[in-house]
């Protein structure tokens, strides 16, 4: 027994940004660290494939939303990654996107660090960046913006971030996460802005087979959103860059077409 | 002769995210795309390791900045592409950082595909966010900020992008990308916004072992960065959330005491 002690291995915690969705977009250090780990921890948008790097004994928990229940509390999170660095070495947790972008992946860190386990970060292709970039909607362009501002749509207060307001007066690409449940708000701000005929894209499931996109202009927002069905989590654009959407004018003529048959029906 | 024409392979132009140096921060993905290239066209801050993932057979050209030089113009680059494609099939195009980041990769994706040329595209883990990251600096971080907003320091026009104006107002981490022979422009807008005490850090050479950091107070930004020899290219990110990177306190300390020091003697 006491020898199984001398052998424990160093408690240490690597938190690894997986992507946007798609598998092969995780790093390569990435997936070294997951080749090394004793125990995966994962949230509920972390593709399977991903867990296929850990060896057949590393350990694997989810930590995710639990079917339509609440999410584990960060707390809760932080006592698992406590406990299983302790018993059983490196601790490899795997968020999606980036962890540092409104993932709370630094409180992890600084627990961790706080109790002496050694920490690692690798950091992710994040979602706010690349699911546009994938749907060929470049957040910057020469002549059009020269900037992008990403916003949480959720605030730690429930409410839509003061933020956004801002935003709506900049020539900024606006790029809002978690904030499908804002659209009404969203659109409100942009209008009363004089931006009720900027453009703007909604992306659900991102980089995966199942990706589907709405397009129109912002004072049609719900409409769109409603119609296409499109749900949580979902990444939210507006701005000029999104006429660059190769398919923009096509779309939002035969949406308009197609409503229109259905009217004089 | 004919038969070779024949067996010519279909021109296509496969733009890459690089990520932010460390060359195991590319993804796998991206890993992928290198094997399969007929021709790797790569930046000034390619790290060449990456280039061993091409095959022995692959044509490699460097269209970044020449000694001293300027900066290939991007025609120059669209006709190299349109060359390779046409006479040797699948051109990587390699970019520092994400593609869509102030890289004109949108351009290049857009003029390929009006030549005919099949394009891809492969995001890469931004600067942007991952620089400050490693740096442990969370650009969001709950109870603190509720947005990060991205900006160039130098515009088409070369003037400092007005935008940062309105970021100097707003509660968002700032981080401005190109923006290091602005720092005086910089320093006056934080400064007329009552921002002189927002903490700021300048990394340079992100993910690498060359790796370098300045950080302090907005009103004396000049100072460090000349202290600490810091130059372009390099990541300027403005914001409370500079107060967590975890030696900024002791470093602003030691500072100050090394100043006092050298200014009694």
């Amino acid at each position: 027994m006491k020898t199984h002690l001398l052998l424990k291995k160093i408690p240490q915690l690597t938190l690894v940004g997986a992507g946007p969705g798609d598998p092969e977009l995780i790093s390569l250090k990435g997936i070294k660290a997951l080749q090394k780990a004793d125990v995966v921890l994962y949230d509920a948008l972390i593709h399977p494939a991903l867990l296929d790097y850990a060896s057949a004994e590393s350990k694997r928990i989810y930590v995710g939303k639990r079917s339509g229940q609440h999410q584990f509390r960060q707390d809760e999170i932080h006592r698992i990654i406590a406990e299983n660095a302790y018993n059983h070495g490196h601790v490899v947790r795997l968020k999606g996107g980036d962890p540092f972008v409104f993932g709370r992946g630094h409180e992890e860190l600084e627990f961790a660090e706080s109790i002496g386990i050694h920490t690692n970060l690798i950091p992710g292709i994040s979602s706010s960046i690349s699911v546009p970039e994938l749907q060929r909607i470049p957040i910057t362009r020469r002549g059009t913006n020269e900037s992008f501002w990403v916003i949480t749509g959720t605030t730690r207060s429930g409410l839509l971030s003061e933020d956004v307001k801002r935003a709506a007066q900049s020539s900024a690409t606006v790029i809002i996460l978690m904030g499908m449940n804002k659209l009404k708000e969203i659109r409100e701000i942009f209008e009363s802005n004089g931006k009720q005929n900027t453009p703007f894209a909604i992306i659900q499931n991102g980089s995966l087979p199942n990706e589907k996109i709405g397009l129109g202009y912002v004072n049609e927002i719900e409409t769109i959103a409603k119609k296409e069905q499109l749900g949580a989590p979902a990444i939210i654009v507006i701005g000029e860059v999104v006429f660059d959407h190769p398919s923009f004018r096509s779309e939002v003529i035969r949406r308009h077409y197609f409503h229109h048959r259905i009217s004089i029906n």
